[in-house]
């Protein structure tokens, strides 16, 4: 390993903030020396919890994970915050600016922000997500919140990262939310319904209680619905108190282990694809993407066929 | 190729709704003869207008794709509609309910309507969404309409497989949708205000305007701003006239063919990718996967060398 490398991980694991966002920017940007960095640098990681917190937009995601990253200041402890935006891979900054802000918030070092947008169009997102946490995981943050919206497949990916994972509901939202929740019923670990002094707070309840009674989840643990009020604080304690009974859950199971088990599972094959992809990437070279593209679109030659005989060639 | 799918491929080709719907089955679940399906009907494809719809969750994208597939018909078109619908892996079928209603709704043949849910968790979607797509096409319908929620990287890619893009505002939403807004700028092609009737159309039309200030399209084109009220058909000539001034202006352009190329460019990649993920995980097989995802899950190996090792083929 090169020298600045082992220099750069021994700042990060020092907790040093400068060092850690000059990593996070390297792994964000596949820049050549992030394999060697996050090889060095995941010996060091499986310390800090990671709690994954999704939610509709608008739902206040941005603000409970504000709050609830306080309160865990409050006692002592260390928080890195991924959020993970939907945004443009062009224009980028819309919910940037709302992060920039939210950092200038935060005078306080024991709390890190950094905001990723979607990058590229052929995934990679949730990859680059677990690689951010594990940067943060070597610098010794004692939690890593990751926080994203919880529409697509994208944002499932990601949560799965986390060991515990929150999904956020607010009461009165139109059909088509109704139709998320049934896609995060499986995922979430706890629920919070925040805004919950608004109407219809029990009519969502409610809601979450019967879909609770379809699903069938693979272990036993029945994911509690914690009532917040985010723009206040108000809940932050009990949703600590329900992270941290789902985690002594897991532990008195031993399903921590099973559970990373699971997530590396679908990790590695995601970066084996990730790594495949990049040779067959390099096939393309040189106006050959662009030339098969042209047949192909002028139908001259069917893609089916076409990727087989490519694919059959990478290994070569 | 074997007789049933030969078969099979000429029944799509005559537009027989129940091989039609049988041939897409059999992609979506990318059953071993999909692929020879596939290369058989692509030489029939090309003839299709493909329309994509998306917009927020509650934007009345159903109600307005129904309208539109109506007035359409009205003018003689055959249609087809993909509903991709961000839903559960497991439970599957919230909005499928609701789909269910609008197929028993159509008793008009003319009008053929598929639902699709999120499948898997390694993506694939949007070539799934573009292999329906195929069939569809080859099986004669004038116009193709693919209906998605404007969120996440997912809806992104489903969209960009078509010729005309869509994006469906409605007035009156919070801060997180402004940024879904900025996220899909550049694919848009015509915006629609939906729910026009309602207080606040006229800011969301001066929001898309100053957004399309900042914007710079690669074309010439700027995206008209169709005011539409879904649920009374109301705008639905004004919206397909714009579809049709778009599809004028890039055969007038020659872009036509452009924005194929660039397409496919899009989709080899990802076709590419997925045939490598398939490969992965024949390296992983006989428990393989398992247990090395225990042994990075217990940090006895990293998995950044390990992914690099089987990638290179020394673990065969």
């Amino acid at each position: 390993m090169k020298p600045e490398i082992q220099s750069l991980v021994n700042q990060v694991r020092s907790g040093d903030v400068r060092a850690v966002a000059r990593a996070i920017s390297s792994v964000e940007n596949r820049l050549p020396e992030s394999s060697d960095l996050l090889k060095a640098l995941f010996p060091y990681t499986g310390k800090a919890r990671v709690i994954g917190i999704t939610g509709a937009p608008g739902a206040g995601k941005s603000t409970l994970v504000d709050q609830l990253a306080r309160f865990y200041r409050k006692h002592g402890r260390s928080v890195g915050i991924i959020a993970v935006d939907p945004t443009s891979p062009y224009t980028g900054g819309a919910i940037l600016g709302d992060r920039i802000r939210m950092q200038e918030h935060f005078s306080d070092p024991g709390i890190y922000i950094r905001s990723m947008a979607t990058r590229g169009s052929l995934g990679g997102l949730a990859r680059t997500t677990a690689d951010v946490a594990t940067v943060l995981d070597a610098s010794g943050r004692d939690l890593i919140m990751i926080e994203t919206v919880g529409v697509g497949q994208d944002e499932v990916d990601i949560v799965r990262l986390a060991q515990v994972t929150v999904v956020i509901l607010v009461p009165g939202m139109g059909d088509d939310v109704q139709s998320i929740k049934a896609g995060i019923m499986e995922i979430a670990d706890i629920f919070v319904i925040n805004k919950s002094d608004r109407d219809g707070a029990e009519h969502v309840e409610r809601e979450i209680r019967t879909l609770q009674s379809l699903a069938t989840r693979r272990d036993c643990w029945t994911p509690p619905i914690i009532k917040t009020v985010a723009s206040s604080g108000q809940g932050m304690s009990e949703l600590a108190t329900a992270v941290g009974d789902y985690e002594a859950y897991l532990q008195r199971k031993d399903l921590v282990l099973n559970k990373s088990v699971e997530n590396w599972q679908e990790r590695l094959l995601e970066m084996l694809r990730d790594s495949m992809l990049d040779k067959a990437r390099a096939l393309f070279s040189d106006g050959n993407l662009e030339r098969m593209a042209t047949e192909v679109a002028e139908h001259k030659r069917d893609p089916y066929t076409l990727v087989e005989e490519i694919a059959a060639g990478v290994r070569r």
